[in-house]
This record gives structure tokens, sequence and C-alpha cells, in this order.
């Protein structure tokens, strides 16, 4: 049977972790939260939590060396897996590097990789303490990343409530339209068109950036439910409601999308709205907030817009297009 | 310049590594000990310590679907980082899974490999709480595991001392056999002989397994140097050489090997030593221990053998082949 005929992966790994873990378990490990949020979540005692997460990147799917330097590789590596943890209002602390090389592959290729992962750490605080290195046909890299946080502190997908307005930090899309620039940039060159105007946007696909340490814990004060913007913002607010038991809509016309993101979806002739809901790799946070917290938040950061609002689960998830109701679709899941 | 020119990949990530650190941050972040060891280890408050290792496997290089199961590769995934916290006297607790699958993956490779990871956990007491899924050309697998041990009982590859016996639990080579006769099957086959004659070095190869965590929690009680053989005796004995400050030498002739190792080895007409001192993969345990603890220790764990014994740095790492003393070769090392 082929995964995506039963739901894809993330259901398979969900079925496949819980078979395993049992409840006692989880308890007697001090497991706070285990598979379904950025981080796994564990009591380290008096009051503390540690924050787990793990992201792998594979050559031509998550990065590319044609468009990509190594230094560029390593950056991502970093950013992805810190953003994870600020996401969940933690602070990222130790990683851990698994590296699958090529037979070839050069010092020169090594050193400007770990400048990029050096770099990455040294604007979050972070410290490169372990790893491994080993070979393979394509470059595979693996970060594991743990951080800290008052377990009171630390913000899930669950705890979002009724009204709650749904936000989003910064512009979303931008990536997405960047890698579709690059995907397609012979084909633009023939109509002399040069994606180098995109400079931004490409920049979003090459270099990815995590919200920083301290947005992630200046926004984790105000709000209910938190989320980074990995898949898209449809899979974002529906991993939300699922884990909240809730329903949401979102308005199509407040998603906060940038100038030259419109501009490089219409020289692509793509919808820019697709990029926003399904590209991913934003690294914006979603977040979810009683509405009387709004101006206190805005007061220590305001770099977000407010796109929907928390429902009744019976209301579904929805996207709200002018008049019209449109269930919110399916964020960019591997194997579907 | 290519990575085996400055000494291997070893000496690279350590010198990466080193750039970037530095001991006020490792102080503040309480790193007890980064790079260098089979885990890191990181001071958990109270006399505990967190121990953190992550390994790595890849298709055709650490494993082959040719001869190995899913459930035999997910099996080996979780026994490799075990033994990593099993040898440092720790008690593995949290794992970590990352995964890049191949487009076709169906779901009945997941269920079995996780089948062969949930048993695994199941005997060292491990739970799986999260992990990343996405997808490449091979498959690559990550996985990243916390234990657990009082900082006091942490053993290291530093810590040996002067006239320490150097000790081995189990046989070694095995694995080693094992991989070669899988490789020239088919040659052998043409000389009519059937390698399922060889069945325990074979399954040693093809699903290998840790020590158990009680067994190295009793070890570490009385040793001054602990280590995991996963590249082979030399080079685990040069590891804690250099760790420690010493020199060593080892007894060819002490070497455990059983029968069925060295009748592989005579088939395959390869040295049975090469196996034990430079393959790799036993994931049993060498360590060092002062003479007069032997007998203690003896009363609580037996299967070990002692190889060799610690001398002066001066004398150099040794082995002694009958009235021959040579340099103690290099283990098994990606890029040399």
């Amino acid at each position: 049977m082929l995964i995506k005929d039963i739901g894809g992966e993330f259901e398979l790994i969900k079925k496949l972790t819980a078979n395993h873990l049992n409840k006692t378990l989880l308890k007697d490990y001090k497991v706070i939260k285990s598979v379904g949020d950025d981080c796994a979540v564990i009591d380290k005692g008096n009051g503390n939590a540690l924050l787990v997460t793990t992201d792998m990147i594979v050559e031509e799917d998550h990065f590319s060396l044609r468009w990509q330097t190594p230094y560029q590789v390593g950056k991502k590596l970093m950013e992805v897996n810190v953003s994870d943890i600020v996401s969940m209002a933690g602070i990222p602390k130790l990683a851990f590097i698994s590296i699958a090389l090529k037979h070839d592959t050069t010092v020169e290729f090594m050193e400007e990789l770990y400048q990029g992962l050096n770099d990455s750490a040294k604007i979050h605080n972070v410290i490169i303490i372990g790893g491994d290195t080993t070979h393979g046909k394509d470059y595979c890299l693996n970060l594991t990343l743990i951080g800290e946080c008052k377990i009171d502190d630390v913000r899930y997908r669950k705890g979002a409530k009724l009204n709650d307005l749904i936000c989003v930090t910064g512009k979303l899309g931008a990536s997405t339209a960047g890698l579709n620039l690059l995907r397609r940039e012979s084909g633009l060159n023939n109509k002399k068109i040069d994606i180098n105007q995109f400079n931004n946007v490409l920049l979003k696909h090459k270099e990815p950036i995590s919200r920083l340490v301290n947005e992630g814990t200046i926004i984790g004060k105000f709000v209910n439910a938190m989320i980074d913007v990995s898949d898209g913002l449809s899979s974002e607010v529906k991993h939300i409601c699922n884990e909240s038991d809730v329903g949401a809509e979102i308005k199509k016309e407040l998603i906060p999308i940038d100038q030259e993101t419109i501009k490089a979806a219409e020289i692509l002739d793509m919808d820019v709205y697709d990029f926003a809901l399904s590209g991913g790799e934003d690294f914006e946070i979603v977040f979810t907030i009683q509405e009387k917290n709004i101006e206190q938040l805005r007061k220590e950061f305001d770099d977000f817009t407010i796109v929907g609002k928390i429902l009744d689960k019976s209301q579904g998830t929805l996207l709200i297009d002018g008049n019209e109701k449109i269930l919110l679709g399916k964020g960019y899941n591997h194997f579907n």
C-alpha cells in the first residue's frame, strides 16, 4: 500500500508512533508533549522544560547546489530548526549535526557549510556540540536542536480558543515564489525576463531565516497557540484547529504578501495565494490571540497581521474569498 | 582540498567545531563534554547529566536492502545509538527519528521499519517521541537519542590510567566477516560454498545489537575509561589513548574472536584480525580498569577479555604480534 493511500506521512508516523507509546511510559519519562508539535517537550524539573526538535534536509528536495551555496545550506539547516523552538516560545541552546557527504566533498565545501551553520548559530546563541559524519550519494543533513523554556511559558498548537484572532508575522509566499523563479529560470531567460530583479524573493528561498528568539518569547506571553509556517498557512491553521479542537476562518484578502512576491507570481503566471497558503518555508509564526491582548502585544512586537478568527469546530476550517467560503486546502505533504 | 588530505573527517569536524565553540559558552550552557566522545554530556542540575548522541545510517553504506529487511534496518538504527549511551554507562531514554524515504516507499515498509525500531526500543526502555519525515533518492535515517546518568557515573574515553588493563566485551570481528560474506555471496556460491552455514556471523552484521543498559552501568562502576566498538578495536583504543594522554599495547593473540568468524575469514581468504582491529560495527565495549578491580567486576559481569595494558604515552600505541611490536593501525575512517 502506498503512503498517500492512508492519508500521507503525517498520519502514518502518528499511527506508527502511537502503537509504541503508552501514557504510563510518557509520564514516567516526564514527556509533556511528543509527536504532533514543532518540538517535543520534556519536564526537566523545577518548572523548566527541554524542547527538542529534529529536521532533515536532503539535496534536490530541500536545497539545490545549483542555486544555493554551501554557506546557505548550512544556514538553512540551522534556521529551520531554530524556527521550531522559537515558534513554541522556547530558547534554542544546543545543536547536534549529522551529515551524509559525497565522496568528493572538499574541505572548502565543509568550511563554507560550517560557516553558515556557525553564523546562524551565533545569531540565535546556539552552540554546536556534537554530531555524526558519514557519506552517501546525495547530501543529507540532519540537525537536532535542544532548547529550554519555563514549562508554563511553552506555547503549543493546542490552546486556541473560540473567537481568538488568527495572526501571522511578516509576509508569506516569498520563499515559494523564489523557488519557482529558480526552477523556471531558463524558461524566463528565453522570454528576456531577468529573475535578479526579484532579489529579495530569491533570497527568502535561498537563505530562509527564522524569527528571532526574543520575538518568539514576546509573542508567547500574549497568545494561546503558536506554530511556525513551514508548510504554508493552510496547513498550519489546520494543525492548530486539529490540536485545539476548534474551527477557523481565514480571510484571503487579509493574507500579507509583499509586492515583489505578487509581481513574481504574475510573471510566473501562478496564483500568489497558492504560494502563501500551500507553499511553505516562510518560517513566520502563526498564532491565535484573544482580541483584548492584541494592543499589549503590539506595544512590544508589531510585525504581524490579523488574518482570521477561531470558530467553533462545527463550523469547519474555512477560507473566505469575497463571498465564497471554501474548505481550507491541505498544505504541502510529501506523499500527497 | 580533499578531506583525506587534512587527516580525515574526524579531524575536520573537530577543527570546524572548535572554531565556533569557546569555553565560556560551553560553561554557560553547562556542557560537560562536547565533540570527541560517544555522546555529548550536559549538566542537568542536581548532580544529573543528560547524554545526547546522534547517528545517521545511509542505504548502501551502513545497510543494504539486498540482504537486510526493513525490520533489521530499524533495529540497527536504534541499537547503534543505544550503544553510544551504554558505552558511557548511561541510561537511554528518548529517541527522535528523521527519515528520508523514497517516493515509492510503501506502508508495509514503514510498518516493518518501525517494528524494528520499536522492538529494539522496548528492550532498552527507550521511547520514540519525535522526528521528521522527508524524502530522497536513497534511504537516509538519523536517530538522536537522549539518555541520563549521574554526572559522577558517566565514563569517558578519557580517564585511562597507567597500567590499567584494557578489556573488551564479547567477541570481535563477526559483523565485518558477515558483511564480507554477503558482499561476496555470488562468488562464493560459484565455489559451491553456502554462506548460510555462517548464520550467527551473518546475523551479527544484519542485526547488530548493543550491550544491555545494565551491563554498561555495571562496567561503569569499576572502570576508568569506556568506548563502544563501532570502528574496530584499533581505532577505539587509539581514541582512549588520545583522550587520556596515554599509550597502550594490545596483544593480538588475546583478541577474542569466535570460531565461526575465524572459519568465515578462512573461506574469504582474509585476515580475521583485520576484521577485529579495523572492521567495526561489533558494538562491544572496550574499557580500561585497574587490575585490583577486575575480580569485583567479574562477580557482576564476566563476558569480557583482557587484551592489553595502558602504557606511558612515550611508549606509543602498539599491537604486539608474537615478538613483533607494530603501531596500532587506524580504524575505519570514511575519507581515508
